[in-house]
């Protein structure tokens, strides 16, 4: 099975957490707007194709199957790459711990823009300033205690018990907060959640992965973005 | 099969997406907290409970199970009482339909609270009002112009070609936005949605629930708020 990913070029954006999944899966896929443009997205969602109509990128090409939505299309590929546990518990379990992921998310996107996802950061500074604050001492202990408590009831290691695409989202997040708010970062006890990024880090695929030239790195173009005035 | 609801007295909120599916189902359901009290989700959101660890409500047990996340909710309960088409495609689709409009949700909850989800209202109206202004201008006509192409690609009655969980939630979608928007709502061109946001109230398990005493009335607590200033 070889995949079409669809994403924006220049940014890792919410289209990493895919990236995230197949490289470990060491599926074979193509990131078509890197190759062709980010134009070739249009079409799609103009309607022009078959399929599911996609709201925005990123989405995922499997045979005739278009799927948007990034824990939608992470539901699909875990079972096709053993990336999440069989029984049906488990997988509504994952796929509720990446809509959580997908929460944080959308946060972490409006605290630079959180008057409107169409001016520029610099428009909306003053509120971000605000929103920036809340994210940092309410919103990330809450996200990230919770997730924390996942590890520690799956046993420690992994929130499922085994690897799965979550342990791979979380290590995206915990990469992404890192390198966005290094301050508030460094304040938050999480030794369940680093310990499991470093091991998700040091898998072999994510490693080649990581160090390859497909790994873009964080930039202020992308939902994760380091503004000095933002981390206190 | 006999469920138990756990989410917020007093307000519509995210469980109303579940309610509505339930109750079109005829599917026998406890309104848990409305029964005895908000403080019984406590325990869950604590993880003195076995299975999945909610991070908020609305969340639903089912036998030994605990979904949380409401379209991982719908996703659980569409196969179970045949409110999903069978196809695998049509799944991952209804699925990823249903995603968006939570990704709507969350940016109506943002517009009454764009700084902090702790804060009240009154103490955010300033941001309110500018977000709410990207919000009628901008985001309301791209998501719903997006559903209104979703339905007319399924053939001009329901997104998915037959009726589904997404078509409820359609419903209150659009109730919602008419209750919070109503001048912006006005100008909106959408008779798919118009049309189908009447025939699902017209369903008589749908329409008996909203005559019940169990639908709760829209008001300023829930998800969608009517503050005048903030409907231009």
């Amino acid at each position: 099975m070889s995949y079409r990913l669809y994403y924006w070029t220049g940014i890792q954006g919410r289209g990493e957490f895919v990236r995230l999944c197949v490289e470990d899966a060491g599926a074979v896929y193509t990131d078509v707007a890197r190759v062709e443009g980010d134009d070739v997205m249009d079409a799609f969602i103009a309607g022009e194709h078959a399929g599911a109509l996609p709201f925005a990128p990123p989405f995922l090409a499997s045979g005739r199957l278009v799927i948007a939505q990034v824990a939608n299309i992470l539901h699909y590929l875990g079972p096709r790459h053993a990336l999440v546990p069989e029984s049906e518990s488990a997988r509504l379990y994952a796929h509720q711990l990446e809509l959580t992921i997908a929460d944080l998310v959308a946060e972490v996107h409006d605290v630079h823009h959180p008057v409107a996802s169409g001016l520029y950061y610099e428009d909306q500074r003053n509120e971000a300033t605000k929103r920036a604050k809340d994210f940092r001492e309410e919103r990330t202990p809450k996200f990230l205690g919770y997730f924390e408590k996942a590890v520690e009831r799956g046993g420690g290691k992994h929130p499922l018990r085994a690897h799965s695409y979550v342990d791979l989202s979380l290590l995206q997040v915990m990469a992404g907060l890192h390198y966005a708010f290094p301050k508030a970062m460094a304040k938050q006890t999480l030794p369940l959640l680093r310990d499991l990024a470093r091991r998700v880090a040091d898998r072999p695929n994510v490693a080649a992965y990581l160090a390859s030239e497909r790994r873009l790195p964080f930039n202020t173009n992308g939902i994760f973005r380091h503004y000095p005035e933002l981390d206190e």
